[in-house]
């Protein structure tokens, strides 16, 4: 599978969007399926007071009630950066087969995020998960993103 | 810190009704602050069409609602069964110190639900997170859930 820039860059837009508003931290997310967008989202867990408002978690939610089903096993999910304990196991639950991130947990540790500091192919391994990983996509895209996270006024971690 | 029977016992009772009406799996939580529930819930990933709906995800939704942020660092999370890794990780970004649960992963994965068998334990460690965790607690009457919710008609795993 070649992810496609088009997703990703979709994913990048949502997560200029969500922090430019303060909706939460700089990352999003895009869920696609035979090369149609089912659904985007941003972080909103400053906006919605929600620990677990994470933009993979979101656009799952939002791609579940779309397509009205619980199991997105013919889907590829675009986020920004790796997906955290959190959201690698959501993508799990959902059946998603392929995840595709730019930026590492590492990147957004080093910003202050309180990351649990797993990665997404440790999860895999321990958890014998058949997901495929293609991490390192477009990573100077979403490093710029993170950058102008830094320099927005007021952000703010958790 | 000693769990109390009662607040296990709301968990299960919300777990029962859940698993009763059809909504999800034989899971129940409830959140706990200074002896005062805050939220409690079932899973509802088969009502909800919702992947992440787990009793514990939908608990601290709901608690953060209620009290209006994102973090619940007074509060105690019991769950009937342990957090598989979505809700473990739920449970650190929202800063809840403690963790009370009954029957354990490989228990529901037996039932044929498709856990990533991380244990808890193991996710804190290798996270560095600083959770307490109790296991085991009240696990004849959370084994009993699990033996109740396999003699329904039309149960459905995922």
């Amino acid at each position: 599978m070649i992810p496609s820039k088009k997703f990703m860059t979709i994913a990048l837009s949502a997560a200029k969007k969500g922090c430019q508003n303060g909706y939460g931290g700089p990352f999003g997310c895009c869920i696609v399926k035979k090369d149609k967008i089912i659904a985007r989202a941003s972080n909103t867990v400053l906006k919605s007071s929600n620990p677990t408002a994470h933009a993979e978690i979101n656009t799952i939610v939002k791609a579940c009630a779309i397509l009205k089903t619980h199991v997105l096993d013919e889907c590829v999910i675009y986020t920004t950066t790796e997906p955290c304990p959190m959201c690698f196991s959501a993508i799990h639950w959902a059946k998603i087969p392929i995840i595709v991130y730019g930026t590492a947990i590492e990147d957004v540790k080093k910003l202050g995020f309180n990351e649990l500091m797993i990665k997404a192919k440790q999860l895999k391994i321990s958890g014998k998960s058949s997901v495929k990983i293609i991490g390192g996509f477009m990573l100077k895209e979403c490093e710029d993103l993170l950058d102008f996270w830094k320099n927005l006024p007021g952000q703010e971690t958790y």
